[in-house]
Formats: structure tokens, C-alpha cells, sequence
């Protein structure tokens, strides 16, 4: 089981979730500031694997939801989490006995931490996709049976406003519709399910990863070893079989963005010594990679770009012209490859055309 | 106190419903033809006086939202309704002890009657607004103090949306855009309150109301008078010291309809054979009716269109040209035409660049 010890363990947990967040999911060190003031406070998050939960125990996850271009702009209240709580067990007439994380990224794997530490109830070791994606029906928890709804979004200003839909696209779709209304940045509670559902639907042992992949770069920094390529071989020697390929290595050439629709599109170009050239595809997440023309990586999988030299990982709004990167794709976790995920998360459904293809094969070893 | 005694009461209703809704509301027929599938299965409205509420009941008014032009083309739903009112009582924690209108107008002054009669709970003589108008917070509900939400929307499919925030206008906001992304007909419950509230901002007696402005056009008929001057006449001698005018009496020379963001604007000009001109302005009600280009009837007094041999009233979509009609001004009951009010629902809300002048000021007898 996983237990955070020090302020050390949130700083690498911050830093692999922005790996995991594939470029999305905001500033981590917003998420990082929050948990970190609750474990000042003597408020430690306390972590319990999948298989620990009771299967009628009440579960929901708590999310900031809006473009991360102004979750950045919004630090987290503390008032607000908390009255989203108290509001959402009046509603569902039930106390939480758990936390989960709707994704891994940024911001949203520390909301929980942070809340939980806060209420004194348990985070779970998993999360809804082992990575980030930008809408709310992209999890595992929705893809095997549950739905998002009722859900409930609360502003700052105590403005609630709750949804029970069948279909989770007209749930983000409602949701996107509020959020612009109500101003742009809210806390919601969502997908409500009992113990039972976690461990048929969920992606596990994420939070963990989290810590690892932390870990694994600051201590490669430490021992002085290139951390880019430490990273990727402690990924590929994990044991899950899931494989992690460096794709490229360069200066990022151009780098655009545009905040539409609430939403953050961009695509950066990074060429190498040898005038090749890497680009990726940006919708809120690093969506495609392709090296000269020919996809390398795609979703679901996870791309990552990394300082060159000190293996940060960076989100899509930290990239700068002119700043050496290195780029790496990793094999998402089994449950979110099946045929029934990619339906809803594959590469057709971010408007790219072609079939999914696991980075393992994409790029032979 | 008001009873229904008969189909024909029900029909009175209906008409003088669309007398006070100034041209907004929805066809009336839709609305009769509900009540009086329930009146022949022997579930009869009852309708109580405001006095005879309890201080602490607990009291909501259930009505259809979105454009009338959709409206029309959609039948009243028993069951969305029923699960409505069983979800309205979920949500609060409280039986449902009585309904009121929110507005007067061709549709919704009847759902109140017809789902009361069908849950076998009384319906109070009174409403919101004494009248149709096109906004949630133009209400003397919310000028005098009480939240149009908690607020429950709940379409044919059982999706189900609550908005809960301070601010009636932008409860008015989120519930037209939550209409629209549902699919532009919902039914609501709106203004949770307690009979003492009702006590203090209803606009009184306007069930009563309706059914002896319908009764006393249809007897005008039988009895071979001038039905739109026996109107007038008796709406002059009610006692309650509202003056009506009959403002002009032509034929229509002209009519714009358009729906635009879900709402009905248009103007419709009506010529005399001295070829004057009165021209009367839409935004889903007649806002402002003009002479020769001076201001006759005003927001919130009503203005109404009626055949000018039957007296039947018209909604805004009913007008077509060369529709011989006479145009009445009617004053606002006193509630509604206070500063506080004006402010709320006064012309210069509408757009209009005039302060409000009552229209027994605007047309001296």
C-alpha cells in the first residue's frame, strides 16, 4: 500500500501525475499547494488499494472542471471542496466513504488528496482513466456501466446545480454548458458508485504510479544518470507489461495554441539534429505523435514531453519555442484498450483518422 | 370562492387566460384540453382562495418552459408531469400542499389546474405575475423577496437538471440554457415557498379573474351585445379600480413573426379606415402598443388583441393579416406597478426607451 510520508513523496506524486496527465490537466503545483497545506496542517491523505474497499461502500469523484487555461488562474478553495462534500452526501443521502480520482493529471489526481486529507475519508489507489482526457464520459468507470450522473457543481458563490442524465455525452455536455455559465471554473461530484463498481471499473494502482514515476526522475537526477532514459526502463521493467518507447528527442521549432470553446487545441513541432521532425497534436491532452509524417503514438496511449535534460514532465501550456524536449510514448493500461474503450476515447473520437495501434507496435523495440 | 363546475367554466377559463396573457403564453387549447381530460375522469381542480392557505404550507408552481412556438406542437404530458410533482416532493422533503401559477397566460395558468385536480391537491387563486411575460424573475414572487429556485427541470425522458443560485435572473439564464440543450420543452417547478410567503407576493384572485373575463365575452355573445365593449365596460365596474380601454379597432395590415434564441418577437400594425395606424410590439407578449406613434398601453400593463366581432382573444401567433381585431389596454393590478416592479419587468427591461405611465394616464376616459 501506498503511504505519503513527506512533502518530498507530493512533490514526485505532482510530478508523475503531470507525466500520466499526457499534457493536461493543469498546473500540477495548484494540486500540489493544496495537498501540501492540508499535510502542514497534520491532514495526511491516506491511500487504500482497490480490493480494501467495502463493495457497498459510497464512493464519488470530486473534480474541478473547466479549461485548465483558467483552473490555473483559480487557486483551490478549500471552503468550496468542502461544501461540495456536505452538499453532495445531503443529496445522495449518504456519507463518502471514499475519494476516486475521475483522472490522473494535474490537478485532479491532488483534488482528492487534498479532500480527503481534509475529511479524514480514504482516496482509492485508481482513477477512471490512468491518464487525462478532456471529457467527462472518457473513463473506464462509464465505459464498463456507470454513469456520471447525478452529478453535482457548485461555484464559489454557492451556486448548485445538479444533473441526472442516461447518457454520459449529454452529461459533459451539460456540464461544459453550465460551467461557461456559472463562470468557467467549478468543483463537481461525480460519477457516484459503490465499492462494488470501483473494482469492476476502475483503472488501478494509479496513484501509486504516480509516486514512482516521481521518484524514479528525481533519483535518477540525484545519481546523476540520464532520467529520461532511467524513466523509460523503469516503466518498461514494472512487470505489467505495458511498454514505454523514447520517440524523439529535439528543439521545440513552433508551438500553438488556441483557447476554443472552453477548450485548450494546439500542436508543437520538434525537429532534431538530423532536420527530422516530431509533432503533436493538442486537445487539452497530447493526442497523436507523429515523426516525419508517421504516427508513433496515439490515444489512448500516453504521450509525454520531458525536459530534455531534467525529465520534467511539461503540460501542453508550458511548452516555450526553442526548449530541448525529449518525447516518449507509454502503453495505456489493458482495461482502457479494449474495444468498448477505444469507441469512446480512440483515436476516432478526437477527429483523427485512423484505427488505434499500441505504441509497442507502432514502434518496435 | 371559484369553482368549476362545468366543461364550459373550463372554456371561460381558457379564453380569459388568453385575455391576461397580452398575446403570450401558448395556444390555450393545448392547455383546456389537459384540464379537461382529467375534469371527465372525474378529477376535478379545486380552487382555493390565498387566505385559506396555511402560513406553513408548502407551495410550487409547476409550468412548461421553453418558446411557444414549440409548445404548441408538443401535448401536455400526464406522466412528466406526475413524475415531476413525485420528484419535486424528493427533492424538497416536503408533500406538496398546494400549486399556484407562475404566470396567467394561455398554457401554464392550466397546468397547475389540471395536474392539482390529477394529485388531488388544490390549486390557489392567484399567480405571479397577474399575466403572461417572458422571463422567470418577472415575477411578484421574486420582487418581493422569494427565489424562483431550488428549482427542479425534468424532461419527457426523465432527465432530470436542479439549479439552485441566488440570483433570479441568472436562474433565468441557466434554465433557458439547459431547455435548449435537453431539447427545447421541459416542465419545472419553480418558487418553493410557504403559504405565508404566497400570502405576501402573489398577485390575488386572478383564477376568479379569467373565468369571468371568458364568461363575460361568451354571454356578451349570446346575448347579442357588442362583446368587446361589454368587456371593457366590465372590466371598468370590478371595483378593483383597474380601468381598461379600447385603444383601437381595424384591420391588420401588417405582421412580423420571428423566433430568435428561443423567443417570439414581432410587430403587428392595425389600421383604421381613417388610416390611422396602431402598431403593437412582441417578445412573446405585446410589450408596447403605439398610435400614430404615441405610447397608449404599456409593460406591465396588458395589452390584448381580440376578433373584433367574437371578442376571442389572440395570441401572438394566431395573427394574420387582415384579421379585422380591436386592441384593449388593461391596467396592471397595483402589486405590479410599483417601483420596485418596474424595475424588474418596466418598459426600459424590454428595451424600450420610456418610463412606465399607467394607461388610464396614457388615454384619459
Amino acid at each position: 500500500m501506498t503511504a505519503i510520508q513527506s512533502e518530498l513523496d507530493l512533490s514526485d506524486m505532482a510530478r508523475g501525475a503531470v507525466f500520466l496527465g499526457a499534457g493536461g490537466g493543469g498546473d500540477p503545483y495548484v494540486g500540489e499547494l493544496f495537498v501540501r497545506g492540508q499535510f502542514d496542517r497534520g491532514h495526511i491523505p491516506k491511500i487504500i488499494d482497490v480490493d480494501a474497499l467495502a463493495d457497498e461502500a459510497f464512493v464519488v469523484s470530486i473534480a474541478g472542471v473547466g479549461a485548465p487555461t483558467v483552473l490555473v488562474e483559480n487557486l483551490i478553495s478549500e471552503r468550496a471542496l468542502l461544501e461540495l462534500a456536505r452538499r453532495t452526501e445531503t443529496f445522495h443521502n449518504r456519507k463518502i466513504d471514499a475519494l476516486i480520482s475521475i483522472e490522473m493529471g494535474g490537478v485532479n489526481s491532488m483534488f482528492p488528496l487534498g479532500l480527503g486529507a481534509r475529511l479524514g475519508v480514504p482516496v482509492i489507489d485508481a482513477d477512471g482513466m490512468g491518464r487525462a482526457f478532456p471529457h467527462l464520459q472518457m473513463t473506464s468507470f462509464s465505459v464498463y456501466g456507470k454513469r456520471s450522473s447525478p452529478l453535482l457543481l457548485l461555484d464559489d458563490l454557492g451556486s448548485l446545480i445538479t444533473i441526472d442524465v442516461q447518457d454520459d455525452r449529454q452529461a459533459e455536455e451539460l456540464v461544459r454548458l453550465n460551467t461557461v455559465a456559472l463562470g468557467a471554473m467549478l468543483n463537481g461530484a461525480f460519477y457516484p458508485m459503490s465499492g462494488a463498481d470501483v473494482k469492476r471499473t476502475a483503472v488501478r494502482g494509479t496513484i501509486t504510479q504516480t509516486l514512482q514515476i516521481g521518484r524514479c526522475i528525481r533519483q535518477a537526477r540525484l545519481a546523476s544518470v540520464d532520467p529520461v532514459a532511467s524513466l523509460v526502463e523503469t516503466l518498461n521493467c514494472a512487470g505489467d507489461g505495458r511498454q514505454a518507447r523514447q520517440l524523439f528527442s529535439g528543439k521545440i521549432a513552433d508551438v500553438t495554441h488556441e483557447t476554443r470553446d472552453g477548450w485548450h487545441w494546439g500542436r508543437v513541432s520538434v525537429v532534431d539534429t538530423n532536420r527530422d521532425i516530431l509533432t503533436v497534436d493538442i486537445q487539452n491532452e497530447y493526442i497523436v505523435a507523429r515523426r516525419d509524417g508517421r504516427t508513433v503514438t496515439v490515444v489512448p496511449d500516453i504521450i509525454a514531453i520531458l525536459d530534455r535534460e531534467s525529465a520534467e514532465p511539461l503540460t501542453g501550456e508550458m511548452l516555450r519555442y526553442g526548449q530541448r524536449v525529449a518525447v516518449l510514448g507509454y502503453a495505456a493500461p489493458d482495461i482502457m484498450r479494449r474495444p468498448e474503450g477505444l469507441a469512446v476515447f480512440g483515436p476516432r473520437k478526437f477527429g483523427l483518422e485512423e484505427d488505434f495501434l499500441g505504441v509497442e507496435a507502432l514502434v518496435p523495440s
